[in-house]
């Protein structure tokens, strides 16, 4: 496994990650809106059937030339790496709310990022679906992992949930506990409305398959 | 708590069930595939703002006339809940894989799904994100309990990751591990191509203002 396709250096200037983030970011955007309109919809049935065959239609003039596999995570100058496919923070995935995930430029490991669940994103009637919230803390952890300069895959991951996470507007806060060799205990929490919603406490793995990896791997 | 605007009683007949399923399904499905097609798409410029802004339009015609919130749980004839808005098992849901989750028709809680994760899950590259490993096992636990009789929220989760879990096809398994009061203690596992992949135990509670609710919940 010392070869993963999903690694692409394509050397992309600052001025091209940004024109690619402006043209793929708003549809990215517009998918997830239609997204949520799809799960919303009360529209007569032959309209549905007239705009499912739209959307069909549109995905077909995207895939005329299309990646073969995932997105991966491309390397652009300077080795910074653009992970526009994850599930999380993809500026390219509608299926990612997406985060923005904010770190303490004190590179302690402190991240955090204010964010908005709606109706695709629902488990209990009105509430955030209990493995979403474990998603999002998953990335959070993650992300405080690198952060602090020790980045890795999850090892285990615990939640513990307080009380139900409505949809809505959220915050998700995450810091590294401690470390050990190539193991970092991340923890951190969601906030909403009313407080602490879940808590979770992660251990994140450098696998030697990713030790071994050139250029380094970037989990974000 | 006790009035919760997510829960509908709708009373549609079998028949208008499938009829709605059959119309719905399909919509989700094509917006599905049009956000894996974002992901990958390597065509011009121009031609991503133009499907951009038709994707714009037809979003704009589903949101014509639309439920105000989250889709919830709709009961129909005889009181089966549809939760058709769920992020994993939602049938109008194009975030939702959809994962169909079927059931040991003892009902002693033993469940499993075969499904298939493309581009929109990704975390480390080519490789579901470790998020979405928990967030589909916490769906598979919860189902487990609500298969055995014992529905209920998730109280705390723990996955111990052995592997990273490749893209492509999957399955995942729970049964009941053991039941306490209003606790359900739930087990796990997704399966790849090479074994387990993750391990998962869950506590799933019926909480007060849910055992208080009628009708009954359903969190599946």
């Amino acid at each position: 496994m010392t070869e993963n396709p999903g690694y692409v250096v394509d050397d992309a200037s600052i001025a091209e990650v940004a024109r690619q983030a402006g043209l793929y970011g708003p549809l990215a955007a517009a998918v997830r809106a239609l997204a949520d309109a799809t799960i919303r919809t009360e529209v007569d049935d032959d309209e549905i059937r007239a705009v499912q065959a739209e959307v069909e239609s549109l995905a077909a003039r995207l895939r005329q030339r299309q990646i073969p596999g995932s997105y991966g995570v491309r390397f652009g100058e300077g080795g910074k790496g653009r992970t526009w496919g994850n599930a999380v923070v993809g500026l390219r995935n509608p299926v990612a709310p997406p985060l923005t995930v904010e770190q303490d430029p004190s590179a302690n490991g402190d991240v955090w990022s204010d964010f908005h669940l709606g109706a695709a994103y629902e488990g209990p009637p009105t509430f955030v679906h209990g493995g979403v919230v474990s998603l999002i803390l998953d990335q959070l952890l993650g992300e405080s992992a690198g952060a602090g300069g020790r980045p890795g895959m999850t090892g285990t991951l615990t939640i513990t949930y307080r009380r139900p996470t409505p949809l809505g507007a959220l915050r998700a806060e995450a810091h590294i506990d401690r470390v050990d060799g190539i193991k970092t205990w991340a923890k951190g929490h969601i906030v909403g409305p009313d407080g602490v919603t879940a808590e979770a406490e992660g251990v994140f793995i450098l696998p030697r398959w990713a030790r071994e990896q050139t250029p380094p791997p970037s989990f974000e």
